[in-house]
């Protein structure tokens, strides 16, 4: 009986539920993700259909209606899409393996097939599938296949193949690599050669963007069998066969190892090749790749004690944030769906700052520097998108590929969506308060004064004003688009400029364009109507939009059952916007207004965006409303888990998952708010506690929270101040610390 | 030496020029369109180019970049394109007649030529190209192209082609039907058959949406020659090889003709078959065809006397206007490029009602009810548009195809710029103003109740407002989109809901839903700011662009010097918006309102529309500027002339041209703004007389308007009262009737 907290199992399987497990199903080490395909093609769920518009239809994209779609992802490795720009390569597929009895081709779609189970185990990262299969020809196989990517060689796939039978019977296996996937309908592939040299697989392959891409693969199979090259089937891959008699006492046991490089290796081709990799062996590589996810685990792991399904969801969540981090490597980001599908076309958003950034900061803080000095090395592009809006200094694509370069193809989000570029100096400047001393903010000097120069070039003053204004812009509400002074953009613009000037102020740079910066900070305008602050001007001047009449099927998104032209037109904001500011700017504004803007734009906001539940969550615990944290906990905690996959995992989702753990239930203040470890546990009803590591300004902690106690060790190597539910306490090194929340007192 | 009022002359060729004269050159007769491209392929220009998003580009649209494009449409076959929804489909080049001699085949832009010249009457129709071709073998051979298409038979094109030598040599000359034409980038072909049998070639082809069009051509040669099938040359065509020794003393000449047949046609086949066309011979088809030409400028020549450069421009629009427009078929109206390129993608737009359909309804009014009587039959897409928005009533189309559906791929113009549904009804109100009694109203009733229900849908009232509003609209202004209260859009909108009151108050229908109608046309608001209305709500407020810094190169259009994101939050009006509006409802605004407006607008306007210049030049005669409406004159009255026909005719601005002359110049208000003939002459400095003809509510006349009076000659059978220059006269029919525009006495 695999453990409820740390498995996810799935025993039905359906075409129409495949695709989001195979999404939450991806294995990954940073360098290298795989899709949770399954080991051989289902018949009824054909891949690589085309990306098309639909006929005689107005807008401007159409999902893929696939019920399968393979994934192989190595990021930084994208080429040039002809409509939807850059965007991240869908590689060759390298799993299969394909069993045949008798000319039948095991199809789990088509095949008589019992007790059919899939196993991820998120310690280990190992996928195991088992199943019975009940021949034509008669005899009943039971097959067992268990695949992992090592996180200790992060470009080594390696997989196992177990057959039992209950009566003699011939077996043929075919393996291999399929060079044929596209990616949202397009080939990449400039040029590629496949060949199969019993017992190796390779297919190396030129991408249109000029990147070698090389995979190998090497079964190793038991004397018993004969292997063979298969070429061509199907054509632009490289096959074996392997031919087995089985009998009833006898498993056969093959194992596969894959090895991906391509010419963005810096190292010495990928560390490891093939031959090494089948050397050591599946069981091997699997107890190195345990032990490098074991300390992970160790440096993050959220404990909840008393809901069995909330841990599942927090270490599913932890498991895809793990997998999805590049690592090493700031030539790239993490992407909207963590490297692990087709959509939003493994570009990097603001996702990265306001929602990855915190988890990394706060456990593995090195990680964290990866994502900052991501954006320091696309400043190339940034510079690119300003000028190419004939405009000075740096604008952060809305959607941008590795080099930084705006991507979306959409102008209304690509020209208008612009807070993007404060969110970047907000996210370097929360590192920097969340790990002072460690130069983040000096390091980037030159981001932030070529965003402050940006800023200052779009903000315009209309006639009549005494004041700059940012003019038709779109805030994080995506359905309310070009609105004048969005209190969001105005507020995160007037941070970033205050940034510039304190920096160019403690760089000792000349007074003019700094004190320019901070006048324009300071006159930028909040939209206000009493208490509410205002997402942009006019905005309660909308009509509402009619949830009664026109939200009819309350389980959809809202827009999927109204035109966009609605959505543009009427009051329903997509997800948090006002209340996105105030939870990032808590001093900015007083707790009167924050719960006037909460009973305002809850009743009219969508949640269509998998963003906006946690930071309402977050809201909650804030404001010290329980149960409507609660409420918004249960919409953002498992969005994954309840089959939301299909095009990939949310991982901002999921590192919202950890915020809303961390910062809202155990109401841990973030860093760029105060110099003093403060929590303010509010732990759910039926938590009885919640534990988890947490390195705080370069202290290495563990706090666990109970309904009566917080209990801090750590392992810095001074004493910490905290404040723990309003009152202040001192926390040596070494054992831990017991502080009483009715009384307040230590022990 | 021709006539430098009736005919077009290009005496220059180069690649660059080229394609404006491929425009400017097209021939039609309503159902046939042959845009002017040469005889034979420019190797250095190529066809078929691919219409493609350029990489990392974040805009939704790139024009080609071809040099030519040969252009054959017959309208009402559309296609559907993948990524620019149903187009107008370019037919086979049925034009090739291309010589070749010692293996040198003739190239304009490769080939030794001297004298080129092509010349265009606009009296007949009739195409003619001459020039000499230096051989490299030596001989020299004078070349005369001559082709038309038959306004007496509109599905014939004849081309007689005549060659003389100045030394013996042979001649080959390919003619045929080249079958591979894309339509921007897109082949619409599902399946086509070529096929050659000396003297006949044809292809048959069935399009993506089903339609059948089968283009036949036959050649005439003299018995000298010998002419061969020649398959397969290119791919995808049906040709014939002549061959024929030349001498020095005997010319050779060949006839082709060519019809083109579609399942469109309703009559049998249509009409004339390719034989019966060569048995007439190309001399008797072209007197037919003249005559008919003949019929339709006495109908509607516009006369300038004193400015040849003027009376050139206008015929040139004229000639369009008559060729562009589909004659009684009624399934179609005159897309925005008149059936002379691919641009626009053959659909329908605003242009229909407010530019075009005046010259029709004053010249021949039959024709102008065929566009009214398009919108009623496609009054199915339009609630079809309506539905898919979630809104009962009527909502037509910003871009429609014959069948009335959005195919506009750009969602800020398809779902937000509405006053073409009013702009509809406004049409046909015009229409039955012009011709009372002909029913146009009446016969309109669904039409016209089906806006109104789709306006009191679409409007809505904003929290604190007593009164309706449209909220998030474009105006004719495409620079601004999203606007609140656009003064255009709701005086239209106001004045569809009253048309439609009006009518169903005739009708006798049920007082509810008329009495909604009107209240809701009484309270939408116009802005103002004191004696200035305004675009729309906070227009004013906007930054004005800073044309001084960022409008280097006045010749070319602000848009292509300033990214889009910078239109779109300044004030640059593309075009006439409130002037628009003004120019229609005279009686709406005083003349002070109407100055107001006219100084603040004109600084800030682009004209970066072709539909902008005309209209400025209307309210600057309506408001005694001369010097400002023969500024806007030059702007309007020569936009093809001058080298923009590339992409095709600007159709709608040629019949702006006639507006701007008749309705400006002369001074005749239209008829839904007075029922008496009224004139205010304000002829330009440099005309000594201006003639045309008209139709006054059902009465034809003849006016002539001098620098001293005005001549009115009625074929009416009964009086008509006329207000000339502010005095009421009595026009008696039959023989002249002068009035003297200084004491105003006729006589």
């Amino acid at each position: 009986m695999p453990n409820a907290t740390w498995t996810i199992t799935q025993t039905d399987f359906s075409p129409e539920n495949h695709k989001a497990y195979e999404g939450l199903f991806t294995l990954g080490s940073g360098a290298l993700h795989i899709r949770g395909a399954l080991e051989e093609p289902i018949a009824a769920a054909p891949q690589n259909l085309h990306y098309w518009r639909l006929p005689g239809n107005v807008t401007s994209e159409v999902f893929r209606e696939q019920r399968s779609k393979v994934g192989t992802f190595v990021p930084g490795v994208y080429g040039s899409h002809p409509l939807l720009n850059d965007e991240l390569i869908n590689l060759p597929n390298p799993l299969l393996i394909v069993p045949i009895v008798a000319g039948e081709q095991f199809d789990l779609d088509g095949s008589r097939t019992e007790t059919h189970t899939r196993t991820l185990d998120l310690k280990t990262g190992l996928l195991t599938r088992t199943f019975t299969w009940r021949t034509k020809a008669g005899p009943d196989l039971r097959i067992t296949h268990e695949r992992f990517v090592s996180m200790a060689r992060p470009r080594v796939l390696a997989q196992r193949c177990s057959i039992e039978v209950d009566a003699p019977t011939d077996l043929v296996l075919r393996t291999g690599i399929d060079a044929t996937v596209t990616t949202n309908g397009f080939s990449h592939t400039q040029s590629v050669t496949a060949s199969a040299t019993c017992p190796h697989t390779s297919v190396d392959l030129q991408t249109d963007a000029g990147d070698r891409v090389r995979i190998d693969g090497r079964l190793v199979s038991p004397e018993a069998t004969t292997t063979t090259s298969a070429p061509g089937m199907p054509e632009g891959g490289a096959w074996l066969a392997t031919s087995v008699r089985l009998a009833a006492s006898a498993p056969v046991v093959v194992e596969r190892f894959v090895t991906i490089a391509t010419s963005r290796d810096t190292r010495d081709r990928m560390g490891t090749d093939c031959n090494q990799a089948a050397e050591m062996g599946f069981d091997a590589l699997l107890a190195e790749s345990v032990e490098a996810w074991s300390a992970r685990w160790s440096a993050c792991d959220v404990r909840v004690e008393g809901d069995p399904h909330a841990q599942l969801a927090l270490r599913t969540s932890l498991f895809h944030l793990f997998r999805a981090h590049p690592g090493e490597d700031d030539r790239v980001a993490i992407d909207a769906k963590g490297y692990a599908g087709e959509a939003y076309w493994g570009r990097f958003f603001w996702d990265t700052e306001m929602y990855l950034l915190p988890f990394y900061l706060y456990t593995e803080p090195a990680r964290g520097k990866v994502l900052t000095d991501f954006r320091l090395r696309s400043l190339g592009g940034a510079r690119r998108n300003a000028a190419s809006l004939g405009l000075p200094g740096a604008k952060f694509a809305w959607e941008s590929n590795p080099a930084g370069d705006e991507c979306c193809p959409n102008w209304h989000y690509a020209d208008h969506e612009i807070h993007i570029s404060a969110d970047v100096v907000f996210g370097i400047a929360h590192a920097d308060a969340a790990h002072p001393g460690a130069g983040y903010l000096e390091g980037a000097a030159e981001l932030v004064f070529d965003v402050a120069r940006y800023w200052m070039a779009r903000t315009a003053t209309r006639s009549g004003d005494d004041h700059p204004s940012l003019l038709g812009v779109m805030g994080p509400d995506e359905y309310t688009p070009l609105e004048d002074n969005n209190a969001y953009t105005n507020a995160l613009a007037a941070f970033a400029l205050r940034t510039a000037a304190g920096l160019a102020e403690r760089r000792g740079d000349a007074r003019g364009e700094r004190d320019a910066w901070r006048r324009t900070a300071d006159t930028l305008p909040i939209p206000r109507r009493g208490a509410l602050v205002l997402q942009s001007e006019g905005f309660d001047n909308l009509p509402a939009a009619d949830f009664a009449a026109r939200w009819t099927d309350r389980d959809r998104p809202f827009a999927g059952q109204v035109p966009q032209e609605y959505l543009y037109r009427t009051r329903c904001p997509k997800q948090a916007d006002v209340l996105m500011l105030m939870w990032l700017f808590p001093r900015q504004f007083t707790l009167e207004e924050q719960r006037a803007a909460w009973d305002y734009y809850v009743p009219i906001t969508t949640h269509d965006s998998s963003l906006s539940p946690a930071i309402h969550g977050l809201m909650a615990c804030r404001l010290g409303l329980p149960d409507e944290a609660w409420r918004f906990w249960k919409q953002a905690c498992d969005i994954d888990l309840r089959g939301g996959a299909a095009e990939g995992i949310h991982i901002a989702a999921c590192a919202a998952t950890w915020q809303m753990a961390i910062l809202g239930f155990a109401g841990l203040e973030l860093a760029n708010n105060t110099e003093t470890l403060t929590l303010t546990p509010r732990l759910p009803a039926g938590w009885s506690a919640l534990e988890f590591p947490i390195v705080w300004r370069g202290s290495p902690l563990t706090i666990r929270v109970t309904r009566a106690d917080v209990t801090i060790t750590s392992r810095a190597e001074t004493e910490i101040q905290t404040m723990i539910a309003g009152t202040p306490h001192t926390i040596a090194p070494g054992r831990p610390t017991t502080i009483a929340l009715a009384t307040g007192t230590s022990r």
